[in-house]
């Protein structure tokens, strides 16, 4: 049975193709202003695209100019590949990728050639033995080196380096038992991923270099500024004191960033720790120790995550309680977040942390008033002491937040100790405690969180 | 000068060497010592090098034999390659890295040769115009598909796959250039690519496999088994109604490595939908409600950690207000910690948590009664407010966690409704809430936090 062309299925099928039309036209559009915004967020993203296609471009012309492709032949496909496996987006990642590549290429070549030609003069050259045994050494050789990678100390800085090695392994060990050719090939190969690894290296050094050290450097005294921020609107918010409109929520959420921040944090360390002196950062500068900053901004950050759960708590406390509780808990608050964003703008600046000891002096003080307080008179008209609950919480988690700054302090004080940093500056830090440093943070660090995945997944192929 | 040799210089030069040597020993004892652990903990990984080694060998025989070898040539090379940058630990990324790059060669070789044959006939074989639209085409592409790769959506799923059209593409479209067989070379390639992600995937899903979806689920239980654990020991800790010499310390501090574990989960997560239906999960698995349940499950390890700070600062209360308050509290504790147990053994079960509500409820009641007694006759020998703060906080924060552990709970139900889990084995849950599941979550689960560096770096290479 045919079914005859209905005028309403048509058009209930027209109206689908629209639909789907429709939808297709609002899901480019919608990609299209994501694109836009990656690159408003942080411009350099475009520019390392650029610089990617740069560096392409520039080892393809090997095959494009007659004498250059004559001396490396199709072997000049390999520097082309090295340029876009090893191209990161900051120097530190680049550079120990491109390390990682040359120096494995290198050893797997030498012991792939040496156990090639142990294996010829074992087997004499005979068909089945040589195939068998060269079998057995690459079944052990990469088992190993597969096995090794788990290590997390091989993991985190040399996990490119030992695929390579397998890799390099495999493919010089199995081609020269065809290639008669083998040391010229090898030869070959491990110069073009030189030249292909160089020339990436250094476009990304000397055009526009993004440094994984400045990175993690912003990212964690800007993490640390977001605690700040909380901590110095959270007692307006908590006790109400602000006009009809007036928010701080906004800039206070922003500490949810730092929660998850660790990844991040710590693959920034593994590339930065690749990364030669540059700009402030001079050789050996101790990364290390921002990773126990930020495990303490963290710590931190948990205390503030339950302070923010109480923010819708406060209804139950009756007024003339909040009011006596209030001065001391505000003062304390805004100390700490002050004492922060000084920390935040001394480690930005790299100056010793010294003028943030007035504001956790002021903050110590102020939670000995709040101790001496509850201790005498607090509870002199309450005897309902389920209404003073949830205020008295919030102190009590203030007042761990207060011991928490000052071990931050601390850490910090470290740093500045190891890492040298020098006092001229002090007096223009002071200045700029009133304004903090929000607009001198690069507009990057606004989206480096943002950005995690992109550091997380260094991820190459062939 | 020529220094005479002195026999208390050569004695020192000795006693270096020989303290280098026996350094050099220790750190390769270390080093056995780390990998026999990593083995331990987890045989898997030893399984799975084997895997890589059985995989290679097995498609480097291609070189080996005469017939296989002539029918592609030195393409054969692309097989092995293939086979190890594809093979990862877990069959979800090895089908995510074998599919993008089989995708991503046959659609960038496509366009790639499309490209050429266009630049062909518009230059007319012109060997100066030629080059120079080929380089124009590659930089447009090149910089077009790297800024691509930096959208959050592209980059969780597709970003190996962006890099491999990159790289093809530009092997395809610059080889063109030089190559007279172009066709029969990206024929091979496309041919001997298939052939080793078929191989690598085959083995990864026949021999011994390993599900990141299950390993997701495992570890989101064993997380929520851990905050039970907490919750468990927490009373007992806290009111010091413990033996001595016993300590429930070492279990309960496990509780920490759930603080960061949101960029495994999401690795975890983003591997499982490559997979396909396996053991207990069927097609279209909602995996991505373990993102909810395991940020849910991170928000209550953060009230947790700001319990855990309170661990110490007992003594300062009295005994006669601690005994007043220790029952309620720990009940409290105690059922929610149950509760979280009970939740966990049914998500690793995959049967309705509602076994656990009957805990939930006893943890509600607990709480209804700490609130009255707070309310009445706590304070009625205590003017001292500043003896009850810390025990009123840690009261406080526990009400917190019961109201976290309930949206828990709820978000489970949510994932039993969507993956439609039975109830049939509810009898056998019932018996088990004494004795957790720790047991019968696989040896690979407690190791999967240190794992979280190979989930992250997937790094792929040539």
């Amino acid at each position: 049975m045919v079914s005859q062309t209905n005028p309403i299925s048509i058009r209930k099928g027209w109206q689908c193709l629209m639909n789907w039309h429709s939808e297709f036209i609002a899901n480019i559009v919608n990609v299209m202003l994501q694109l836009k915004k990656l690159g408003k967020e942080d411009p350099r993203r475009a520019i390392h695209s650029f610089k990617v296609a740069f560096a392409i471009t520039l080892v393809s012309s090997f095959y494009y100019f007659n004498s250059l492709y004559h001396s490396f032949g199709s072997s000049a496909m390999w520097a082309v590949m090295t340029v876009i496996v090893v191209s990161e987006f900051s120097v530190g990642a680049t550079l120990g990728k491109g390390l990682n590549r040359g120096l494995a290429t290198f050893l797997a070549g030498v012991l792939g050639l040496g156990s090639y030609y142990m294996v010829h003069s074992i087997s004499r050259g005979d068909h089945i033995i040589e195939p068998i045994l060269l079998g057995i050494i690459i079944f052990l050789a990469t088992a190993g080196v597969t096995y090794i990678r788990f290590l997390p100390q091989m993991k985190a800085r040399y996990d490119y380096g030992l695929l390579v090695f397998i890799l390099t392994f495999c493919l010089v060990s199995v081609s020269s038992f065809r290639d008669k050719e083998i040391l010229k090939t090898a030869q070959d190969r491990v110069t073009t991923i030189l030249i292909g690894g160089l020339i990436s290296v250094m476009v990304c050094i000397f055009v526009c270099p993004v440094w994984a050290g400045g990175d993690l450097h912003n990212l964690v005294s800007k993490n640390i500024q977001k605690l700040g921020n909380f901590l110095e609107g959270f007692g307006d918010e908590y006790f109400g004191t602000l006009e009809d409109g007036e928010s701080n929520k906004l800039s206070m959420q922003e500490y949810k960033s730092v929660l998850n921040s660790k990844q991040v944090e710590d693959n920034l360390i593994n590339f930065a720790r690749w990364e030669p002196c540059h700009g402030r950062f001079r050789f050996q500068y101790p990364w290390q120790q921002y990773q126990k900053i930020g495990n303490l901004s963290r710590q931190c950050a948990y205390r503030i995550d339950t302070l923010n759960g109480f923010l819708n708590n406060f209804s139950k406390t009756p007024k003339e309680m909040r009011s006596k509780i209030q001065e001391p808990c505000m003062k304390m608050s805004i100390e700490t977040g002050k004492a922060l964003k000084q920390l935040s703008v001394s480690l930005h600046k790299m100056i010793p942390p010294s003028a943030a000891n007035t504001h956790i002096a002021a903050s110590k003080i102020a939670a000995t008033n709040l101790r001496s307080m509850i201790k005498t008179n607090l509870l002199e008209d309450y005897t309902n002491l389920f209404e003073v609950v949830p205020i008295v919480t919030v102190a009590s988690l203030l007042l761990d937040v207060v011991s928490s700054t000052e071990k931050l302090a601390e850490s910090i004080q470290e740093l500045s100790n190891l890492a040298k940093f020098k006092n001229k500056e002090s007096k223009v830090a002071a200045q700029d405690q009133k304004s903090p440093h929000h607009e001198e943070v690069p507009q990057c660090v606004i989206t480096i969180n943002h950005l995690s995945t992109n550091l997380t997944h260094n991820i190459g192929t062939s």
